[in-house]
């Protein structure tokens, strides 16, 4: 499958706009992990109201974060709600993850440097 | 330096409260960074309104993404503002990263998995 092409940062509008926090933790077993994990960012970035997504699995702790960035309510409870990805919560609930913590947040402001 | 002794994911307590999103790409050369990042930590578990932190650097892909949750606006400011952190952040800026985007969000509603 070819990934779909994601900017290194994740670039995003002019705030007010959504962010979904998912803080996890996995299990030494995670067969089909890594084929799902695709899936739904394949299926994440056609979703109506999605923004962007930032990524960052840490191999010295086994800490990953994934940010994603939506439009508004309506666009995460789509995303929450779409049936794939209902299936793929229910494996991660399961099977894959030993921990995790969601969290939903409005983004007020920001600021950046861009690339130099 | 030890090391402040920091959950693997954070567990912060009931919403409302905020994040502070911070994603960044570093430069090759980052000397006297990782003191920094040691001395920075140390220093934000010592502030008022700080709840926690996550933190993980993908080595595939050389994003940093870090989480810090806070009380309120008021904390967020009182780091932003802490002298010893803008020496910091003016260096991040200057020397350190190639890229960031900070973004400030309150945080509405959360669900979890605990370890098992």
């Amino acid at each position: 499958m070819e990934s779909p092409s994601i900017p290194r940062l994740a670039q995003t509008p002019e705030p007010p706009y959504y962010a979904v926090i998912f803080t996890s933790l996995r299990k030494p077993e995670d067969a089909g992990y890594a084929d799902m994990a695709s899936r739904m960012l394949e299926l994440a970035v056609t979703q109506p109201g999605f923004l962007g997504v930032d990524f960052a699995r840490d191999s010295n702790t086994g800490v990953s974060i994934t940010v994603s960035y939506w439009k508004d309510e309506a666009s995460i409870a789509g995303w929450r709600t779409h049936a794939e990805h209902r299936t793929a919560q229910a494996k991660g609930r399961a099977q894959w993850y030993s921990a995790f913590e969601l969290r939903v947040a409005k983004v007020e402001r920001t600021s950046s440097k861009t690339r130099d």
